[in-house]
């Protein structure tokens, strides 16, 4: 299907002129987004819903693309499938072309092709590799030939460094509604239930409040596995739920601590430290404060404590990417690296921050936040049932 | 992380013997499976539930493979991300060869190649090309540089061909639920509320019975536009709900009809016509009919109707993957192929059958049905529900 004009062009749900400025800094012409974050992102928070979860069809697969030309926004096109044409029915698209045809990643990236073709003069095309098949990305190097294929993963990332107050909104909704489900899940908890009946009540909570489940890791009694499994609850138990859930794409993700019974002194002391560390680090947040002074302080305080052997800091962007930007720490078994603990905080991050226990004798304890960088400080989203949350209560 | 030996192999979850023929037949060596579908297959079912709605994390995304040589499973490797160790603790993990540390595409095939070469002898690996990343790719290409990179997609497609009892089972499960799910829904509709609002009670509903919602195709009164929206309903409309969910990665997708009021003689024939495509057809599902006899059939009666101009009959499998084998009929949009119509249909395929007709005047009506192809005949799964149900009842 030939990509086709419309004939009004809508104001861009994004800040051009930074990704613009970001697209120039790395010299790339042509940028084309195909990870479904991204996309929905540069769309202003489109997703076509049949695909949302489900990717495969036939023997390829569903891969929207953008394709988006430097400081020429008229010049940009939405790379869809047949049935989202019911979407451009409802005006859904700002692109002026829409190519709205066959499903595939080598169908999208023959589209691709045949726009930038089109538009001339382009030499360097960014892609998200990691989100870009190997069929579809070899369609790209056959049909640009002359073109080099650079990296978009990066400036997409720094595009989305600071969130709009709706991102903000999203965010604040996910948060709440992924603690509020949480407290229900532990007050369901009680001996002889497993921890994936647990996970299956928390899982319906948050979707009954109009989230989309990703994920939940559980713990209970002393030991420190986190996955969800027919593992019985028993009274005594302290338990750990480290969920998340999106609201709109974006990622409510927290950890709250639960208990069938009373936690007795030591336990309260050690979710107590758990919770120091976590206030003491937030208390950092503030616009002007360097990203890594907030992990040193964090790492400082497990190192000088009588927990440093089994106590991890960490605190990482978020936003539709669980560990987005701003990157404050190198986590490198996520392909994270500490890109922005050196630069000044900027009102509109949004922060991850966890402070997580694998005591070797009384169990998991964790507490993780999202702390939002206002103009005068901090806001943590979604901040309550910090203690133990009591079974059956 | 290097890749460890455990002692222990268990027994393989998948017909091992099918898949080395497979292989043989075209000509390959290694098999890396890198899509969720098929590495939940070759698992036996395994499916990370940290990334089971996520792909993205820092720049990379998560990237499980399944490596797995022809005729020697005890060379096989499961490739993950280092929080699937508690999945290994719970022992849910059948290769001996475990590799479960860094996460993102370059790292996981940067492990695949680190076996590959250990393995020695291998001249031709198959790939799952639309869902190998390009970076994925590119690692794999220059690791195995005096080695031929193949398809794996459609030798994986024929080993999923035929189902397994408890895959049949978990098919039932899914189509039975999502029907009992939109009998709910259309309950619910009234005048005055949205397409929006219709689909998230479904949602709520597919979820509440276990399920993960996949998505809803949706219409109200004389529009044909299926995506939900704000479209109010209106008393006298019809509806069409065609929604797929899934239980345990099984998809049920089924379309049913629903009525805010009663529906007139016209509305009624219309519908008649296309119950009578749908059971004329399902009566020809046994083993030993072609595929393609099937489509003829459907075909010629839509074709023979008064209702030619604006009906359409498809059927095809389904399973893990919503359009899969047998492939009956060509798709070109979905870049789905007519590789069975000449074949015999064998007990354990399962059909998703359906009849679709775009009314240009009452609008959208459309029966889809999941139909089991048994030793001595047909069984439609999930088959309430074919009237138009009504609204309010």
């Amino acid at each position: 299907m030939a990509v086709a004009e419309v004939a009004t062009r809508k104001p861009l749900p994004f800040d051009a002129g930074k990704l613009d400025r970001l697209m120039d800094e790395a010299g790339i012409d042509v940028l084309i987004a195909t990870s479904k974050h991204n996309v929905q992102y540069l769309l202003g928070g489109y997703k076509f819903f049949f695909f949302e979860s489900m990717d495969a069809i036939g023997t390829s697969r569903y891969l929207p693309a953008l394709v988006y030309r430097r400081g020429k926004p008229e010049q940009a096109a939405y790379i869809g499938c047949a049935m989202e044409n019911f979407e451009k029915e409802l005006d859904r698209f700002w692109p002026s072309a829409l190519s709205l045809g066959d499903t595939g990643s080598k169908a999208a990236m023959q589209q691709a092709v045949a726009h930038i073709k089109k538009l001339g003069g382009v030499r360097r095309v960014a892609v998200e590799a990691p989100f870009l098949p190997a069929d579809g990305e070899a369609v790209l190097r056959q049909g640009l030939s002359n073109v080099d294929i650079v990296d978009a993963v990066v400036p997409l990332e720094r595009l989305r460094l600071t969130k709009t107050p709706e991102e903000i909104e999203y965010l604040r909704e996910a948060s709440e509604r992924v603690v509020a489900s949480m407290m229900v899940a532990f007050k369901a908890c009680a001996p002889g239930k497993t921890k994936a009946e647990i996970v299956e009540t928390l899982r319906r909570e948050e979707v009954n409040r109009g989230l989309v489940f990703d994920y939940c890791l559980i713990t209970a009694g002393t030991s420190l596995n986190r996955a969800p499994s027919e593992q019985k609850l028993n009274a005594g138990d302290i338990m750990s739920i480290d969920s998340g859930g999106n609201y709109k794409g974006y990622i409510g993700d927290l950890c709250r601590m639960g208990m069938l019974g009373t936690p007795d002194a030591e336990l309260e002391d050690l979710l107590g430290f758990v919770e120091d560390v976590q206030q003491a680090t937030r208390r950092l947040v503030k616009p002007g404060t360097k990203g890594g002074d907030i992990i040193e302080l964090g790492e400082r305080m497990v190192h000088e404590s009588a927990h440093a052997k089994y106590t991890h800091y960490m605190a990482h962007g978020m936003g539709l990417v669980s560990h987005e930007a701003p990157r404050l720490m190198n986590i490198p078994r996520l392909s994270y690296e500490a890109y922005d603990a050196g630069k000044p905080l900027e009102p509109g991050m949004v922060l991850s921050i966890e402070t997580t226990m694998g005591h070797p004798k009384r169990g998991f304890v964790k507490l993780e936040d999202t702390v939002l960088v206002t103009e005068k400080g901090y806001e943590a989203l979604g901040d309550g049932g910090r203690g133990y949350t009591r079974a059956g209560a």
